[in-house]
């Protein structure tokens, strides 16, 4: 297909080696069971890619010798045989029949052999109509997030995952020079993130999920969506875009400023303090990144440059989320997370100085931490790019 | 902008009249609030379109004469405000902050008048990751699925949204006639697959959800996804396809048979009485569409009719889902299912015989119950298209 050449693949056997860790997990962790629902959990563990439908698809995982089995709609047989790459048994369940039974039936059967089933953990992502029925199907049981078994699987990106995260952010830094190169004075904010989306597929993004181009004013409000505003000569824009790429998310911000080619309509001085503010937090924040640090730690040092510049108040979201097989994923960089970062973690640095009704910045980069600090996976350079527009 | 032009938007007193009627219907239903989740819930009670994110944003609408309240973090206010359409008050929580604990709140507020909250209802879709978390927020809360009070609301389409479907299955319309019209036999069903997806989105789709292009025996699996496999004269390909315009879904299922232009390549005379069984049962099954009628009535016409031609155990799936905001949504046209059609209700027809490993047929419309009968929004031909491909 298209675009898909050089990328990384990842073997069967690398999901069959997920399943036993997560099986391994599931134990050590006291679950008797986890439940993954179709999203990104089941994708990390078996490969296979499905629309979350009303009809269940779950897989469960014993913590016990049993195998793992996925129970899905008999109508969705050749699409799962063909999705999940390792091989796991397929209970099928007729379009008649009650799902939520047969679930409860094998996490019965797993349990067995010491007690009735106490504890399950369910992925994340699982619809609340289906968790409603699971829980009904087994009273007295204690469902908990299957996060708590799956993070630190997760959250560590093997070689192949972090080649795909850097592909997907050299597409996106390639679609940020390409937008700042104009034109853009005269469009509206709508018609440029229409421009973002189009030129992140054909840099091979099979999703352009989000596309924040907030202009002047705008870009006072961090998830501002692209309005009809028109841009005009003498603001910022904030560029924050990004989508998937071999189902890993890229994740870039940067700021541009229009002159329309009038000198006298450079950024002002409060402007040019402020962005400096944030370029300093935002180096500093990932220059703390090694193995060993916490996540909070990066937060702090984000936040104590902008705080002690006086724009403590203006800096009002958390330094960085995880990116992977999902735009926002663990570890979060944020006050009160005291995890301690892992050799192959992935996240975004992003920290922010927002002026209400005025102006904004932001600066983000998708960063892994390596053996020794950071790499850094964005190459688009982070310099406030003052241009014609 | 672009293809918008000609389609009718929901006035905002709209949304607030449905909100009012949601908060009778709590009352009614015995719930104590409704916590509706980002998803198709919220889209219909607020026009708010949102990203599901792991930053709770919830509409909490009290049973009582309290005023609904949206929760939703700081960093999304102004995306929320100008995307709530009624006026509708907004609850920020900062990054730090617990989201849970402040719906608990709410929802202790709502009830106290008489006594605490017992039961609430929740959205479907809301993620596993924040019900567990609000179930943990509110101990000895019983929650069930808010559809038990949404149901009535949704299913019956007022105007707007049905010229809004009707607008969406007529593009599909297009889409199938142009695909049809070839070429198709050489190409890979994951090549057609694409040029679907771009038709789709040039007739002013926002989104090409599903494309099934399934050829020669792939056609025997219902929910085959587009392959690699290269489609060949002289078999038949399933198209099924859909996405949404102006957030409303289409869907349709056309058959084709590709004959490369060689009179000796045409249907084979089982194929075609296949084909008249599966016409005749989608026929039917739709002229039995009127208001009083029960769901599984219209599943029981279309499947005796194709049981009485001996190919029951083929027909493997219900006969059809209600379209809206979801691709799925009640009312879902099924065995066991007694809830009786409402004027406004709008759904799929599409029954389908599968011989595995052989091949397969469908044909589906989506179909909106009128005051004496059915009212069919698709319009492409039902013959199957024996073409040169």
């Amino acid at each position: 297909m298209t675009g898909v050449a050089g990328r990384p693949t990842i073997p069967a056997a690398r999901f069959a080696n997920r399943i036993t860790r997560a099986a391994r997990a599931t134990t050590e962790g006291g679950f008797d069971a986890l439940l993954v629902g179709v999203g990104p959990d089941l994708r990390y563990l078996t490969g296979y890619e499905a629309l979350p439908l009303e009809r269940l698809t779950v897989l469960v995982i014993p913590s016990a010798a049993a195998a793992p089995k996925l129970v899905a709609p008999r109508l969705e047989l050749a699409a799962a045989r063909a999705g999940v790459r390792p091989d796991v048994a397929i209970a099928t369940w007729e379009e008649t029949e009650d799902p939520y039974a047969l679930v409860a039936a094998l996490v019965g059967e797993a349990a067995r052999p010491t007690r009735p089933a106490r504890r399950l953990g369910v992925s994340d992502r699982l619809w609340a109509s289906h968790l409603l029925r699971l829980q009904a199907a087994l009273p007295g049981v204690t469902f908990e997030s299957a996060t708590a078994v799956l993070r630190d699987l997760r959250m560590v990106k093997d070689a192949e995952e972090i080649e795909l995260l850097r592909l997907a952010a050299h597409a996106a830094d390639r679609v940020i020079a390409r937008i700042a190169a104009g034109p853009l004075v005269g469009r509206t904010e709508a018609d440029v993130a229409r421009e973002v989306r189009e030129r992140l597929l054909a840099e091979g993004h099979e999703l352009a999920e989000f596309s924040i181009v907030a202009s002047g004013p705008n870009s006072a409000s961090p998830h501002h969506e692209a309005s009809e505003r028109v841009i005009r000569a003498g603001e910022p824009i904030v560029l924050d875009i990004g989508g998937t790429l071999g189902g890993y998310g890229s994740d870039i911000t940067r700021m541009v400023w229009v002159t329309g080619g009038d000198p006298a309509k450079g950024p002002d001085p409060e402007y040019l303090r402020l962005y400096g503010v944030v370029q300093h937090a935002q180096g500093e924040a990932t220059r703390t990144v090694r193995p060993g640090v916490a996540c909070e730690r990066i937060d702090a040092v984000a936040r104590g440059i902008i705080e002690s510049d006086g724009y403590g108040p203006n800096f009002i979201h958390r330094t960085g989320h995880g990116i992977g097989l999902e735009g926002h994923e663990e570890p979060y960089l944020a006050a009160g997370n005291a995890q301690l970062l892992r050799e192959g973690a992935a996240f975004s640095v992003e920290p922010g100085i927002y002026l209400e009704g005025r102006y904004g910045a932001r600066i983000e980069d998708i960063v892994v931490c390596g053996p020794n600090g950071p790499i850094v996976l964005n190459q688009a350079p982070r310099d406030l790019m003052v241009v014609r527009g």
